[in-house]
This record gives C-alpha cells, structure tokens and sequence, in this order.
C-alpha cells in the first residue's frame, strides 16, 4: 500500500509540506498507523508546478527517508500546488519508470491501491491503450497503464469521465478473466489548477482518504497554528492519512466518490465506472 | 551500441572473462575503438549457468567499471557457460529491466544493435507476442520485446527458426509503418548448454562479431600462452570486438550468418529472415 | 537497530539462509518483532567464503526485500561460512561503505549497534588506527572505525583480545568526550575458518544475539525437519533473532560475553574491554 | 578527470545552464577534447543559490547524460549563482558523499585534479583538519579533506589565504612523504555572492580553465547570439573547458592563478601556495 499527498493553495515548500509536519509523509514511509503494509519503502516520487509548462517531477528507487537529495532539494522547490507519493510496491520491480506520480504533458496522476491479479488482465489492458500512446509506456507498474487509459478515455477533456471509463474497462476485463475485485484505489490528477481526487474499490471497501477542512474554519478552531495564518482561504491538502492529530480538520472522502479542488468552491461528487462502449472490440 | 561476449567451455571465473584480459569487456566499456559509441556506461549484467536449473544474473544500471559488487562478485563465480554485456542505451531509460541478457527459464538472450524506430513498431510487435508471455514484460527495451518474440517462435524448441521468425515479423511490421531499416542485431542465446550467435542488420552491413579459433590451433600459434594449456579442445570465445591482439586468435562471423557453439564441431550457417504466417492477424 | 546472522557448516546456499526460513533475515528486514527499529531498510551486505582466499562481498544501498541481484545471486552461491546484514542507518549516509560486513584481507567483520555520540568521539578513534590502515577508511559509519581499531590491535593475531582493546578504548575515549553510554554492540568477526561473536555494551543492556542448538540435540527434538538431517554436527547459526520459533532450538548468548564457533568444542567467555595502554598517547 | 563548471549572473535554469549549450557540461561528460579521461561517468553534482540561506545540491553516482531526474529538475531550478561538476572518479568510490560540489553552511566547493599520493598523506592532512570539522568528514574523496582544510584556515574569511594555506600544508605534507608532485587542481568556491577560482599544480602544468569574456565585449562581437541581450553585463562562467566554439568568448586562467567573480569589476591574480606555520605539529 502506498502513500500519497496533494497540495494546492499558498505556495509552499516541499519542506513544509513532506518533512515538517507532525506524522509527515515521509514518517508515515517508516512507520503507517492505518495502512495495509506498515513500511513503504520502495520508491517514491514528487511533482509540482512552477514557471514552466509541465510540471517537474523527482522520483527514485531509494526508501524516501533516506534519499538526501530529496532533503537537499525539498527547502528549495516552492509550488502552489504538489503531489507527492511513496511506495510500496506489490509485486513489480522497483524502478524509477515505476514510480510515481506519472507524467504526461501538463498533467499528473497518482494512486494508491492496485489493479487485480494485474498480470491477468495486462495485455488486455495494455491493448486498449491508445496507440499513439502505447510506446511511452516505459515501466510495468499497474497504475502507469491505468494512466494511459485515462488518458485514452479523455482525461484532459473531462477528468471524471475518462476515470469512470478507465475503471470501467478495468472492471470489465477483471470480470472477464476472472478476477473478484478488479480494482483497488485511491487516485489523484491534476492539470496544474484543478486536482481530482477519487476514492473507489471494487469492493466498496476502499482505502482511506481525507481532505482538509477549509482554512477559515479551521483558523477558528486552531488560533494559535500559526502556519494558519498565512495560507489562502482555498488551501487544501488530500492526504491517504491525516498528517497531524488536529480535531475537525480532517474528513472523509466518501466511498464510491471524488472531489474537485478547483478555484472558488470545491465539490464532492458520486463516482460511478462506466466502461466505454468503443473498449469491447 | 553495446557490447557482448558470450563463453562456453572449461569452466572459468568471471574475473578471468571480464577483468583480466587486456582489451577486457570493462576497458571496451570505457574505450572502446570499433563501436559506434565509444562510451558503454548505460548499466550492464553477466549470465552464467552453475548448479542451479536456471542461470544466474546480475544485472546493474551502475557503469560496468564502477561496480564493486561485479567486481567483488566476479572472482567467485565459475563457470562454463558466461553471457557478459554492456549497454549504450539508445533511447530507452536506464534500469535493471532493461539490461541483458534477458532470462526465461533456463534461457539467457542478449543483443547489441536496435529495432529501427521502435516507438512506430513497439505495438504491433508487443501485440504479436503470445498473451501468454505478455505479463512478464518488465521494461521499455526493444531486445526485451525481441526476446519474447523469439520465445513466442519456439526459441525452446527450434532456435534459429525462432530467430528467423523473430526477424522477419520486425522487418515485415517495420515495413508497414515505413521504418527504412527495421534491424541491427548481433545476438546470442543460449540454453545452457548449447549457443546460438546471429549476424544480421536490414542494411546488410551489421555491427561486428567474432569468434576465436578453435583450441588446438591457437595452442600451435601461441605455445607461449599459459591459459590456452588450461582450456578444454573445445573452449569458445563470440565477442563484438576481439579481446586482444592476438594474431590468427579471432574470425569474423559473416553477413547474415549465425554460428552454434556446441558439443561436438561448431557450425556456421545462413540466416534468413521469414515472417510468421499466422503473425500477419 | 541492525539484523545479523553469521552461519558455519555444511554449505548451504544464500538462498536456503537468507531467503527461505520462516522469519528470515529478509523477512525481519520488513517487520522485525524484537529490534529497537521496526525497519531495516538502509542497505545490507552478504559475505562468505569460497574458493578464493579472500572471501566474497555484496553489499547494497537498497532495501534488501527489494534487491533483484541477491535475490538471483543467493540460489548460486553456496558456502560454509556466511555472514549476512541488514541496515538501519542511525546518522550516517546510506552508502555501500557503509555497509557491513566490512573486509580486510580475509576477515569479515560486522555491528549491531552504534558507538555513542560519534561525533564527539570519532576523531580520537580515527586517531588510534594504526596509520597504514587509515588510508582504507572508505565511508563515515562508526563500525568501519571499530573494525580498523580492532585491526589495530591484533585482530588478526588474537581477536577476542583485539576486540577487548577496541572497547577498551571507545569506552575511555567516550568517558574523556562525557558520553554516557560509549557503546552498545553485538559483533561478529571471521577469518573464514572460525567464528567470534560478542555481545556487549556499557549499559550492561546489550542487544539481543541466539546461538543454535546444536544439531544432534535438535535432531532428537525434532526429527520431523529434514533440513537438520543434510547438516553436519558441528553446523551452527548465530542470530540478532532467532529465525523461527522452533522449541528448544536458540539460546541467548549471555549480556558481555563472546562465543567461538570453531572446529570441535564451541566455546562462550566472558567479555571484559581493556583499554590498550599505548593508546592512551 | 572531472569538468566544472561555475556561473554568477542574471538567474537562468539548469537547463539553460547544462543542456541546451553546444559541447555542454552533459555533453562533456560523454564526450571531452580537452581532458586527460574521455569519459565522466561516475557521478556529479550541482549546487545553486535560491531563496533559502543555505544552497541546493543534487549529487547522483549516475552518469550525469542518464539522470532523468537531472533532466526533469533543471528547467524548474533558476538561479544567479550555480556550481555543476561531473566525476571522473581516480581510485575512491563512487559514492554521493564523494560527489562534488561540497557545502558547508553557504559555501560550496569543487575540484577538478587531484591530490597525488593520497593514500600516503591522508592521514596527516586529515589530522590537520579542525577538530570541530573533523566528524563532518562523510566519504573518501580527496577533495572533501582539501575543502575542510581550506575551512580550517580561514576560508570563510579570506578564501585566496585559506586556499593558500591548504595547498601550502598539502605541498608540504606530500614533499615529506616523497611525493612528487602533490597537487594538480583548479578548483572553484563560492559564499553565494563571491566567486573565487583557482588554478594551479605542484608541477606548473596545470588543467585547462577558462573565464567568459565580459558581456558588453560580448555583444559587440556576436550581436546574433540572443541569449547575450538578456544576460546582466557582470555575467560570468568559469569552465574547464569552453563550451563553444566562440571566437573571443573564453579567456585562459593563466597558471598559478586564480579569479575573484563579484560585484563591481573582477579580479585576476598571481597564487601562492603557503603552509601554515601551525600546521606542522
């Protein structure tokens, strides 16, 4: 079971995002109170966005509490908006092209979780991927397929949508071939302004994920958090696991949903897999 | 471009096959004078049979000069059967996965040379290998897809027909998408006990190979050569490049041929390319 | 906290020691039960001897669950005399020289445990190694240094005395910085024919270390394992944790003493640190 | 033999910096004219100044042309002051701790040569370093012992003097232990606001370095070159190798010599090596 995190607001630093606080991320890489596999410890990877067009992006195959460049860099790198993740890795190799988030264009994706008895159901998969696509695929994780997908299915069109096809045709061809749950997941995407956030599984049982409360609210109940102060009203930080054990600022993200961080009001929507009619060939 | 060297007979250690000879695999990494790149620091990984089913392998993305653990490695291990690399990656990322020689089973396969244009061909040819084998593919690596193509031939059963057929279904799906030159290969594969070496390029104008003269022969030259006292009659030696000046020591492989280092008197024969048949779907 | 196992007897294969015991060394370095860290994910190292004289090393900076190469290395390589570690960095980079066993000539030689506050006391170690080893000092951990000064007091010539001297000094050379615990420890050394492990430290609190029970005793108590009817009398594991929970089979090596695992008669001493008097300069 | 480079002036990105110049540094790294080794394969590193007291560095034991994060990492990093220096490693290991640039506090520093004989004077020099810098000492590099030398005489205060009391001491010690010729280096250090570099060998022959010829100058002659109009006229880079092959642009640090880059109208001038009178306890 990984780890990830997703930023959007004030822009900060990668240190104040990853290492400073309480039961940070990369605390949670040594020692996870809530999830599946206690240690992640097989990669990890951080994207963020700054002047240019697509967003940089550092991933290694070092545990990331002991990646020093990690550390040397993070004070250095401020963004509005970031996705960090660490991993732990359920069967494929460890390797940078495994890692996450995944990259294409301006756009960024990250999961937790897995596709089912992935190697099952792979080449089917792999097939539906557009073939302008296929040759960037460079690694075998489960989720850079799963990316591909969405982007066949429309991801930078309509977000949702091309998630709802791509777990759909997930679904379907699990089915197919046998497997009981197809998908496990929670997944974040971002173009840079917007990040989409979704929480789903199979079988309606699906790993943790948290958004935070806004920060008017939460400036009410906490004066005295400085660090507060100084963040916009429309900061918000989703996480797989509460960073800090701070009443009323965290809440669930709702099975079987996804949330919209987007400029003005967020929102909370059902997520529902369709698969896409053209994917049955 | 790479480089290879594959080793069959008495059994030696891999300090005496990488490190020892002048003009040694690891100086070819660092300089080499025939190849097409002069630099061969993109990762590398030696193959050997021992008392085990299947052969070892240890394969690293570090410089073949720099690593220790070869190094500290490769006096302990003997051998008879030895397949060595060394990557000038050509595009593809740098990581173990995409290091030879690949391992299947009890076969080890390794290639210096691309397939032409490969982000056009890699769909048809990955979709062309057997749904079977599709999973295990771990990589981004043209040699990766063309050792599962040779499998998905009967590389087991039959490997030259499986070669051939290998090839041939690269050059008639390169055709298709317009690649002028579909193959530059000089390839090895072996079961253990037996090699295989192919000698083969579209252009017709393939990247060098060598194999040394038979024993006894070099013995009447080289009386002075210690080493050659040791090794058995039918000791053999295929290189990209000649190990050291040794006059009378080394034959090129011909065009479009392929040779067998086996029990018994080696072979040398024709390759000729033919499409699959039922690979046209 | 760090793992160690050190083995002598019939020669096994890495992969019969490290891989497959029920709460293997592997296993432990993801979820130990017993370690003042749950998580030994900072490098590893294997050692053991062979045909050559000194004995063969890999060590690594990745986690040793990931490692593709020892996992294809271990079924290959069979010794008589093992010595396998895994890392819980406490401070120092995670870097191959800093991994353990470290080597000289044909000793090994590897740590559980830290010197205390090291920086304070590092220089003054350094300092007392004899200076034509000061050179080899390739890497910043305290066990390099421990190892150098035991080298520097006769290891080579009377290890438990060399050892005695080495803590000898680390305690005194911390009493003169005002550390108040200089070291904490549980030690194997080999020169490749005997065993010496130690356990120790200034707080009289030492980490924990098992020895085998030997092997017609625990054939008589359990007849049902084959594995104990391959091995020869006199085999013999040492352990930072016993491997599996087998009745009657481990045995804590008593808080400051050593244990000789030997040809013949395996012997267990007390262990009393002597400063060196010449150090004192 | 390594490159380096050193760049203050108007802030540009590392990709401005590394990748898009004709022949350069990355370039370099595969591929030198000018250098004793062809090939710098064994790691490098870059430093730079931003918003924080403290600089950046990346240092990575890839080959620089391979490291994806490199690539990903230099179009998002824009700074006024850089260091960037890739490793052509003579004897110690390839490890990130003995990867240039070195920092302490807001000082970088880097080395393109070597210490001769190092094993012989280590020892002495390393006793030579400040007690209270001594346990910061992480690799094996002789590099790392020369930038705590020069911090152990005053390089924070006068960094000409500094440098020339390290060089004095390391001249002194190598002529003691018979050492013939004990230094060839140009080396680069840096404050954040101050450049200073230095070129100079025990045996007069010194490695290449070179400066930019001032902007204004620069213009005139190439008024075509566009990246000229937005560069400050106090730009400056210091190489050890020209980047292109630009009539009028690079300019010889003569032997025994080093540069002052700063505020205001830089400074060329003669480099005299002095031991530290009490060094020689």
């Amino acid at each position: 079971m990984c780890r990830w995190l997703a930023y959007s607001g004030t822009p900060v630093s990668l240190d104040d995002l990853l290492y400073r606080p309480e039961h940070s991320l990369i605390d949670q890489s040594l020692h996870s109170t809530m999830g599946a596999e206690t240690t992640n410890g097989d990669g990890f990877g951080v994207g963020w966005y700054g002047s240019e067009d697509t967003p940089g992006i550092y991933r290694s195959i070092e545990p990331a509490w002991n990646d020093r460049n990690l550390h040397d860099l993070a004070p250095h790198v401020h963004s509005p908006l970031v996705f960090a993740h660490i991993r732990a890795a359920i069967g494929s190799a460890v390797q940078q092209t495994n890692c996450h988030p995944f990259r294409y264009g301006k756009w960024l994706f990250m999961h937790n979780g897995f596709i089912g008895d992935f190697h099952k159901v792979k080449r089917d998969l792999a097939l539906a991927v557009d073939p302008s696509l296929f040759a960037l695929i460079e690694g075998s994780a489960d989720t850079e397929i799963f990316f591909y997908l969405a982007l066949t299915f429309g991801l930078e069109d309509d977000p949702p949508a091309a998630v709802e096809a791509a777990v759909g045709l997930i679904e379907e061809v699990g089915l197919k071939h046998g497997v009981e749950h197809p998908i496990q997941m929670t997944v974040a995407t971002t173009d840079g302004a917007t990040i989409w956030a979704f929480r789903y599984s199979s079988v309606h049982d699906s790993r943790s994920l948290f958004y935070s409360t806004d920060v008017p609210t939460l400036q009410a109940l906490h004066p005295e958090l400085e660090i507060l102060s100084v963040l916009s009203e429309e900061s918000r930080l989703i996480v797989s696991e509460p960073l800090r054990d701070l009443p009323g600022a965290w809440n669930e993200v709702p099975e079987s949903s996804y949330g919209i961080v987007q400029e003005g009001q967020d929102e909370l929507r059902a997520f529902t897999p369709k698969a896409p009619v053209a994917a049955h060939a």
